[in-house]
């Protein structure tokens, strides 16, 4: 039982995260590469660079907790990229491969914004609040990525979505 | 290239999501015998109830599809249910797994409502409202049941947790 305290689930769930970002890092410039719409194409080189930010955060928060952000694998990330890449493998470039890179990128999205929102909470609860900012600003910045996505769907690929 | 149509590519997805429900009803009785707080337990248990009449929603969609529901393995679930089982090793009953345990399933509940999201869109698009009508039915499920978890946390855990 190694995870017997608040604020070792709080490591834990940031080490999770930042597996996760740096699986993500690895994607997005497939994903960038394989979109068809311009529109698409620059939403994800956009955010590979605000993904990069934010494992810089996730950084400044391990040296606010003293602890070292390596050593687990974010399997939930892991499965969610593989399905994403399978994806890509069947279909072709053009609209529905772009449909497909949307769907795959915004359950990314949810499971960080439902992660992000879990450790802000807990840096609450200790007490945290310079940590509470630096998630608070990753969380913002992952609905809009989110809600970016939507728009393109909607716009550019002229589907009637709307916002989960 | 298999999946060339968006009407091809919602039929990918919702197996994708019938694996992901399927695999779901196999992890929730764990976690309610794993809960420590009642609350968080019939939580569970509600939501495998919950849960077994989404799939049967699916199996309608199927039927109305003329489509299979198998051939599919959500690999993100399968990532995000491991992440969970991994948890529950690394912790004691108490407040902790709860806690660990709240924040898996809002994960889960996350990328379920992402992807019922997108679904359903697609639905609308392809002009089959009576689909839209029971996969709105299962998104507001996901929500209701998300909040909830939220709830559970800060009522139960006296955590002051805030929706994502």
């Amino acid at each position: 039982m190694s995870v017997d305290t608040i604020e070792k689930l709080f490591v834990e769930e940031l080490k999770d995260l930042y597996s996760a970002e740096n699986q993500i890092t690895k994607a997005l410039p497939n994903m960038a590469k394989a979109a068809t719409s311009s529109d698409l194409r620059n939403a994800f080189e956009h955010h590979l660079k605000e993904t990069e930010g934010q494992i810089q955060r996730l950084e400044q928060v391990f040296e606010i907790l003293g602890e070292s952000p390596k050593g687990k694998t974010c399997a939930g990330m892991k499965g969610m990229l593989e399905e994403g890449s399978e994806m890509l493998h069947e279909t072709g470039a053009g609209k529905v491969r772009d449909e497909a890179m949307i769907s795959a990128a915004q359950r990314v999205e949810h499971y960080e914004m439902a992660a992000y929102g879990t450790v802000r909470s807990y840096a609450q609860r200790l007490g945290k609040p310079q940590i509470v900012n630096l998630l608070e600003e990753t969380l913002q910045e992952e609905k809009a990525a989110d809600k970016k996505l939507t728009e393109i769907s909607q716009e550019v690929l002229g589907q009637a979505r709307h916002a989960a």
